[in-house]
Order: C-alpha cells, then sequence, then structure tokens
C-alpha cells in the first residue's frame, strides 16, 4: 500500500507562496492518539497540495497503524509516500510527502496491531508519544523547522509513562524552555492565557506582576513576528468591569495586573488595560486590539471558540522551536470513521509554515 | 414647545401588533439620570411609531429637563405629548406618547434647572430615583403593564440617598419580590446570572443547588412564555472543561450545579450541563439552547455582549412586574449631544410589550 525510498529522482524544490525564492519548510506533524482521529487527519492532511500548507509535511507516525485507519476509513494513502527510519535524513525536497515510520523502532513493532479505535490504551499512548519525542529532537536538530502535533489522548499517555498534563508543558520541558505560554490563533482573534488548565478558585493567587509582564512580552513577540510591525496589545480585569475602581474584588487589577501592564510598557509594548472583560471582545475593540493576554482559560476560550471554533490554532509561545497545534480533541467517538475535519490541522500547519517564513525575514 | 392635556378627543385605539383585537399596553419608561444619555434616548424612542413599538410608551421625566435636553440634543419634542401629573389617569389609548411631568412633585421643582451634562450631582440622581419609584409605583397598581428603565448613575442616586446597588435590587425590594435573578435577552441569546456584581473570588462562595435551581426555573419560566412551548435550557460549569471530572477545581460541578441541574430537572425543565464554559457558546450549541444560566457575569456577558453589543436587553426575573432595561450606561462624555443610539432601548421596549402580550395570552 505505501512505498519505500523510491529510487526515482527527486524533483525541483516547491517554492515558498510568501517568498517564491526559498524551499516550502519541512515541518514535522505528529500522528496523535493512534486510536483517535489524528491519523485520518494527517492522512487527510498529506493528500492535500504542500503548496497549499505552504510547508512539506513530515509525518511522525506508525506506517502499519496509518494503514489500518486508512482502510477503516476509507481514505487514500498519499501517492508515493516515501517512509524513512528515525535517523534517516530527510530527502531533499521531494514532492511526495514523507514518513518517520514509528514501527522501525524496536520497543514500537508491535503497538500498532494492538491499537482500537475509541479505546485507551498504553499502546496507543506509546506511539502518541514516540512521535512528539522524534518531533521535537528533530525540530531541536534543526532537521525540521517547525512541529505541528495531531491531538493526544492524556489518559493514553499516562498509561505510557508520560506525565505532563498537556503537549504544552512537555514542549516546554523537553526544549528547557523557562519562559513560556499558551497562545491561540485565528484570523480574527489572537488570545494568549496566563493560566490555563487550574480550577477557578486557584487562578488569582497565580497571578503576578512578573508572570502577566511575561505573557505580555511573549505574546507582543508573537504578533510582531507574525504581523510585522508593533501590535496593539491588550490586558483583561479579573472581576466584573475591571474591578470598577475597587468596587468588586480584592483589588486584583490594581496589585497584580496594572503592575503587570506597566512592566510591560517600559519593555516597549503598547498595551491597553485592564479592560472590562464584558466589553473586550465587543466588535469595535477587536479591530483595535492584535493580541488578547487573559487571565484565565474561560476567559479567552469562550470569545475564541465562538468566533472560531474549528479554525483555532494552538501554539505553545516562548520555545526554542515553532510548535502549532490542532484546538481540539482525539475525538474518540468517531475516530477511523473519515468523518473528522481537518480544517483546524491544516490552519495549525499552514501558521506553523507562515511563522517559519516570517522569522527566516524572508517575507514582506 | 410642549402641549398640555389637549382637548381634543382620543384617537381610535391603536392595535398589538401579534394580536389585533388589543390595544397596545402603556408601558412606563424612566427618564434615568438627566445628565446622561437617557432623556435623548426617550426624546428619540417617544418620536417612533408605537405601533412599531408595540406599545405606548408613558414616559416618566422632568418636562423642563426634557426641553433643556431637546434644544442642546437638536431633537424635536414629540408632537402632541400629553403631559399628566403623577396622580392623573393615564388618557384612554390615545395616539400620541404621554409624560408623567415630575417637575410637578414638590421636592424636584428646582432639580430640572440644576442638572448639568455629563456631571453627578444630587438633583440629578433625586430626579432619575422619582421616575423609577413612580413607574414601580404605577406597575403594582396596574396602571402601566411594564417598566422600561433608561441607564441610571449609581454615585448620583447615592447622592440622593437611593443605596441599592442597581435597578435589580431596587425593583426586587419594592416589588417584594423574593426570587429574581438579572437575564439578558437579544435574538440570538438568552443568559441569566446565579451571580452578579461581586469579585471574582467571592463567586463559588455564593453558589449552591438551590439558588442555582431558582435560576434555572426563572429562566424557564422567561423562556416558556417568551417562546410559547418547553425551553431548552443549559448551565454552564465553573471550572475550565466543567472540571473535567474532577481534574480541575475543588468539585463545584459535583457539589453545587449538577444537584441545582437535578433539582430543575425533578421540577420538569429540560436542562444540559453542566457544560464546558469553552464550547458552550459555539454556533451549534447555541442553536440547540433557548437559554443559558451562567454562574457569573462575565461567563455570561462577554459571548452575550460579543454577539449583540447594542442590541441586548436586560430584565429582572423573578418579579411580579415586567422589567426590562437598556443594556449600557450612562454615556456622560456623550450626553446631550444627540449622537446616542436608541437601539438598545427600542429592544427594551419591544422586548416588554412582547411580554406584557404574551401573558395576557393573547399571542400566538
Amino acid at each position: 500500500m505505501m512505498t519505500s525510498m523510491p529510487d526515482s529522482p527527486d524533483p525541483p524544490p516547491i517554492a515558498c507562496p510568501d517568498s517564491p525564492a526559498e524551499p516550502l519548510p519541512p515541518v514535522a506533524l505528529t500522528m496523535g492518539d493512534p486510536a483517535g482521529i489524528g491519523p485520518e487527519l494527517c492522512l487527510r492532511l498529506l493528500a492535500m497540495d504542500p503548496g497549499e500548507l505552504g510547508a512539506r509535511p513530515v509525518l511522525i507516525g506508525s506506517r502499519r497503524l496509518l494503514e489500518r485507519v486508512a482502510q477503516a476509513a476509507r481514505l487514500p494513502v498519499p501517492d508515493g509516500l516515501r517512509i524513512i527510519g528515525a535517523e534517516t535524513d530527510l530527502p531533499p525536497q521531494p514532492a511526495a510527502p514523507v514518513l518517520v515510520d514509528l514501527d522501525s523502532m524496536p520497543n514500537l513493532a508491535a503497538d500498532a496491531a494492538a491499537v482500537e479505535p475509541g479505546r485507551v490504551c498504553p499502546a496507543a499512548g506509546r506511539l502518541a508519544a514516540a512521535a512528539v519525542e522524534q518531533a521535537i529532537r528533530m525540530a531541536v536538530a534543526g532537521r525540521v523547522q517547525a512541529v505541528c502535533t495531531a491531538p493526544a489522548n492524556k489518559l493514553a499517555l499516562h498509561a505510557a509513562g508520560i506525565g505532563f498534563p498537556g503537549h504544552t508543558e512537555w514542549f516546554a520541558a523537553r526544549t528547557g524552555a523557562r519562559r513560556w505560554c499558551m497562545c491561540f490563533h485565528t484570523d480574527e482573534l489572537i488570545v494568549s492565557l496566563v493560566t490555563i488548565h487550574v480550577g477557578y478558585l486557584e487562578v488569582p493567587g497565580l497571578l503576578n506582576p512578573e508572570r502577566i509582564a511575561e505573557v505580555i512580552d511573549l505574546t507582543g513577540t508573537f504578533a510582531r513576528d507574525l504581523l510585522g510591525r508593533a501590535p496593539r496589545l491588550a490586558v483583561l480585569g479579573l472581576n466584573p468591569h475591571a474591578g470598577e475602581g475597587g468596587r468588586f474584588g480584592a483589588g486584583e487589577e490594581e496589585r497584580l495586573v496594572q503592575p503587570g501592564i506597566d512592566l510591560a510598557r517600559r519593555a516597549g509594548w503598547q498595551v491597553d488595560g485592564p479592560l472590562p472583560p464584558d466589553t473586550a471582545f465587543i466588535p469595535a475593540r477587536r479591530l483595535a486590539t492584535d493580541a488578547y493576554v487573559c487571565l484565565y482559560h474561560d476567559q479567552g476560550l469562550i470569545p475564541l471558540k465562538m468566533l472560531a471554533f474549528d479554525r483555532a490554532v494552538n501554539l505553545t509561545l516562548g520555545l526554542p522551536i515553532i510548535r502549532t497545534s490542532v484546538d481540539h480533541g482525539t475525538a474518540f467517538d468517531i475516530a477511523w470513521q473519515g468523518r473528522a475535519q481537518v480544517g483546524s490541522l491544516v490552519a495549525a500547519m499552514r501558521l506553523a509554515a507562515r511563522l517559519v517564513c516570517r522569522l527566516r525575514n524572508t517575507c514582506p
């Protein structure tokens, strides 16, 4: 069903759409949890024209598993997929996509056969984990220029011995990042979060001026790289009406948010806030804001998902490598059925390619 | 400039658009803080065709003040405005709108001259307060069938001896309501709040199953009255992902929200939840939901204002009278300039009329 390393000569390089002189950047694509919708999304993405993606996807996954999913979901395996081992050099600029086959790793050889769609299992966790570890290694070594991740399942990862709360913390740990934050990008809205997966009551205790200034700085750097100009940033308050001058709350706006904004302003960022949260996302305000810094999960993700549920890209800012991800889960309930929508993964791959291109300074 | 009680015979009654056999309901309209945009909004609304509003507005305000605002904002005073005293019976079904003139009240006679646009002052607070008290008296006595309020200023009200946090608590106290909640209506979204103007950290301590069930009941009753069928209700969780089975938070979903939902279900309501907040307002979910119960201010008002910033109507549910309001403030910065948009007040008046009509059971 798939062909290994064909002997045919490499086709001419494909150009980056934004800078035709540059070749398309290779971007690692992890398969995600093999019991979820990740594999079929990857198959769909690999069937697309790389010119449309702005990147050469380098899929990291199990060949046998992909063949099982392709058959179950009635999806074609891309023509001429090049299959290579973990240590093999990437072929220079092929027109056909590449698969780094995890089946060739000794401890994973039996795992592809053990996975069942929609079931949490250690074999699935091991494959998902190996894909992420391999992608990080390739990115750190400069063999790919960014990583784009399909959704993983935390329970399966735990069963495979990976204890991180999510990809974000995992990438930060493996790349030694000391400052990082989670960010979401859509064409309509960019939102970074100061706190992420913590209980409602824990949020105020995790806020401090330094962390808020750090997230403003990470977000400002990202927005500046992406937009090519000084971004207009906005930070939300914590309480209704941003505290209304001390009427609501324990002065978090005055004690924590405003000093964080002041630090960021002194570092040269243009920052509005603390904004009253309820009017921060009305259309006029969105037009005047390039990127938002939100203090907690739902403050940022309610508006983001409302505007662009299936087009949002999740990024980790502050890493030494570029990392984007889909903004949805493994969808075990529809896994291997060929029904999953590839929009968010395509958006994640395109954003990764756009950032590579921007950071190369080759794009206008 | 204005005419007092003309002797001309009353024109024939105007029909309710939804039920042509019924006359248009009289709805009290309070002028709001006279130093803000309330008076000019009222003038604009009074210039509209009552048939379009579905109601006969009965403005409660100061005649002298309205004349000053009309001149400053270059707005016409409606033709044939009928001016009556606080105790005068409403004329039966006039085509022209009615003003209940507060200048006739002994302690307010000098206040209209003391008000300046954009300035907090006790005279403005006294006029705003008198309009609300008069509207409540007329509604409780059945002289009007609903009350629609223009925005007031809390500091001015405090200066005039009114200490309520807002209209909502004021109406609840004066009408003796024991169960009430704040609700927002737009054509796209209905949202009720379990807690309102309290600090972020105080929210969890104010949640309990009985209060949550009460707000579900109030919201369900309103939605059923409005839609004429059993509504599909949804309650949000407090923590990210609604706690994700205890992973985030202190079990608020299991301890507080779910038991509240269970109580409401036993009372016959169809309720989904606790929903993960970030996906509660995506388009597919909105289509499946007639009304939402949100646990705190910004959880409900970020999505509401994002969708319909200038068309939202604020209601108090649970009162023995119908009360709607604009969803914006006094806008002191543009007061008396004729620039304020009347959309939210018109929506508030129309919703009041629609509710009267529905509760009469005369509408389909």
